[in-house]
């Protein structure tokens, strides 16, 4: 079966991963967010494109903050925006995913942003539109599982491009909890393909997947050696919450370790960037010097994050 | 006292119950829905019917899927809604039913769309507006108790009306958990206000109420007997949640007995549609292969719902 | 370090808490909010002031009943509201009230409304705006700990001030529990500020705070002397569920001692105003029939709320 992410001409149907999507489509969803920045910044304050249309917010996950920028995201589009939070009726009452999807389509939704527990929901709802012919029905993954979390991914290259530029003289480190991480692997994805030369991955053992090299990326298990003379630090939540009975080092052995501090980060360039998806950890995976300091554009990616979502929504949506 | 449903020149103040509302009131609204259709197969995107007046959704009970239906309408008629879970907040304050909708009209609000596990408290709102002298404030039944749920008996009349043209030559079955649904009693006073001839109930005789033949419908405890040469077959969901400590059969015990298969289903017409209000048990009261059939029409139902919806909102709140 | 809550030009810039406040900016709030009654009162539906602005109704404690009132006056101002209930989510993933504000200041909010069990949250969210030069972004507090509620105190001294014309004659009383009441501190504040002579607080000692005479008060420990010849009642809430393991009365004995009746209100002038800031325990501290009596003013209380937080918000948001 065709990836359903595209459509027969090649063009985005859904965004469901950036794991093989287009460097052309990356870089459109890049170029189109630069001018919804303008709106993200307020100097525009709403624009008309997605009048009328009907946004789901399908949210399986509890997770306030990212449902807080799909919603911004698609008020400042003047879409009409309905939050439905399932864990706590309707799969109580156990209705099935795609019956639940089935009747939003009956009530004419024109989009879904779908956050779901188990890797691939978002995929499996995308297919079940390709197969009962709703075409004009989109489907956009705002976190699935472990496996992908791609406006993430999307806004990350927006603040890398943003702060350097070219992509292809970069040496970026991504560091911390990959294995549990969705971001992590969007962002692998995503830099690939915009040929990063360099991707390295910093973490212990029991925190990087088994099969991470085979991703295309340099591996380090020491922090100092893989931070040498990198452009870009991309830290990574430690997702405690995801972690059932594992052998865990505490918080407090995890920073000494692992942490970064403004000491470590000298060992990156002088004008490297420090970035984080939040919500952070200060004092584990980052220490509150470099969350505060000038080489953090942490804030920055949560603005530009409006500003993709936006360029999705309204590439997606606005047909 | 006056049944507050109707104003005292016989019109619709109030949407409480289908039970004694005037056939021409039945048919206005779903003459009035027709145009509405439109709207929610986003022909037209939104009217402006309602706009600056406020919707509260007054959700006593939980139910994210009544309660996106009743917004997404709103929505569309360009109405403000506020969607409020009582039962987290003011109710464990102690706040009374009544003092809550003195406020709720102190603060203007123009309809409510009120949902309660308590029978009747709907129309306690509406007797109590009376009292008050607010009759610019409208109340819609979203569900009370096991007592109506008149939206979804009028977007069935809708559905059947659409699939079938005439009410006077049908025979309908109403299969299962009768004794739990408010849906049924709202279906069984709308076919009779409408004219069928013949409503059929069936179900085991746990799940039916004593006085179900006070009804006007004919009661069949054999599922092969009931569906023979029905025009239309509408299942009702198992509230399993309903049933506290009765002595039930398990889901496979029902389905083998009450589910409707494609079997069951060769015994009505040919031409037989089938209905189920949802959130439907697959693999309890109906198999998939019906579920999913060319014979059902359970999705547009759904889409019918949002123009029924619209259609009572707009003869209610767009004075 | 300057109150943030004034700019240096002495104008309003956040709305935290009514003490201290000068004459002025109360007196400005209550004319701006008479012309926004009108909107309340529906004879306007919407106005256009914060077209295109975000309000972010940040709720650390649940609060349907305060959160909707907020709500209706953004829309009814025509911003656009994003709900969040914080306790739920991001809280449980532990990102900081501070994170949590500079990410939504990311996404461009104008306005946050800030309820929190915390006294000072309100405060300390602007005095980091403060220092992070965000002056364009406003705070206003919708209850701290036991701290202060302006909004209500505004609401209240709108309500006297309508019902009564002139603060510099009257007597008030505020009957109950002040111990637990953020709502009495912000009464006590605004009475003073306007001039009324003589603010009385009655209540038992149990739940007085200890130092509360050096509010400008005149304390009462017995209701019939408390109550004789005001022209205002100010009942309060028993704060049920903010009592831990204290020695409380039951509700029965409250009501015997403290409950405003038909019989004590006889105490009071004539032409004396009943006020509650709800939600009312009919029948501990306050009986139905003096709730629903032509001397109460509660619910009139509820529709001047409406219009003074859209002043509010105007005032700070529409720059």
């Amino acid at each position: 079966m065709r990836n359903p992410q595209l459509n027969k001409h090649g063009e985005l149907q859904h965004l469901l991963t950036l794991d093989g999507l287009p460097r052309e489509i990356v870089t459109t969803i890049l170029d189109t967010a630069t001018p919804f920045a303008a709106v993200a910044e307020r100097e525009v304050k709403k624009l008309p494109l997605m009048r009328g249309k009907s946004v789901f917010n399908l949210f399986f996950e509890n997770s306030t903050r990212t449902r807080t920028t799909f919603e911004i995201a698609a008020k400042r589009l003047s879409a009409d925006v309905v939050n439905l939070n399932i864990n706590t009726s309707s799969a109580a009452k156990g209705e099935s995913l795609l019956d639940t999807v089935d009747n939003l389509c009956a009530m004419h939704a024109d989009m879904f942003v779908v956050r779901h527990a188990a890797s691939g929901a978002p995929m499996l709802i995308a297919q079940h539109l390709q197969h009962t012919g709703r075409d004009d029905v989109r489907v956009i993954n705002a976190g699935d599982g472990r496996h992908a979390h791609p406006t993430q991914g999307l806004l990350d290259m927006y603040t890398i491009r943003h702060f350097k530029h070219d992509f292809t003289n970069l040496t970026v480190a991504i560091v911390g909890d990959v294995l549990h991480s969705r971001v992590a692997r969007s962002q692998i994805a995503a830099l690939t393909t915009l040929g990063v030369p360099e991707v390295r991955v910093i973490g212990p053992r029991t925190l990087l997947p088994t099969e991470v090299e085979k991703l295309g990326v340099r591996v380090f298990h020491d922090m100092s050696e893989g931070l040498k003379g990198v452009d870009v630090v991309m830290m990574l939540r430690l997702q405690n919450e995801r972690m059932n009975g594992a052998l865990l080092p505490t918080p407090q052995e995890y920073y000494k370790i692992w942490g970064l501090t403004a000491d470590k980060l000298t060992l990156a360039k002088p004008d490297a960037i420090v970035m984080h998806p939040g919500p952070m950890n200060r004092g584990v995976e980052i220490d509150s010097a470099v969350a505060d300091g000038t080489q953090a554009v942490i804030l920055p990616q949560v603005t530009f994050g409006i500003a993709v979502r936006m360029a999705v929504m309204s590439m997606l949506g606005s047909h």
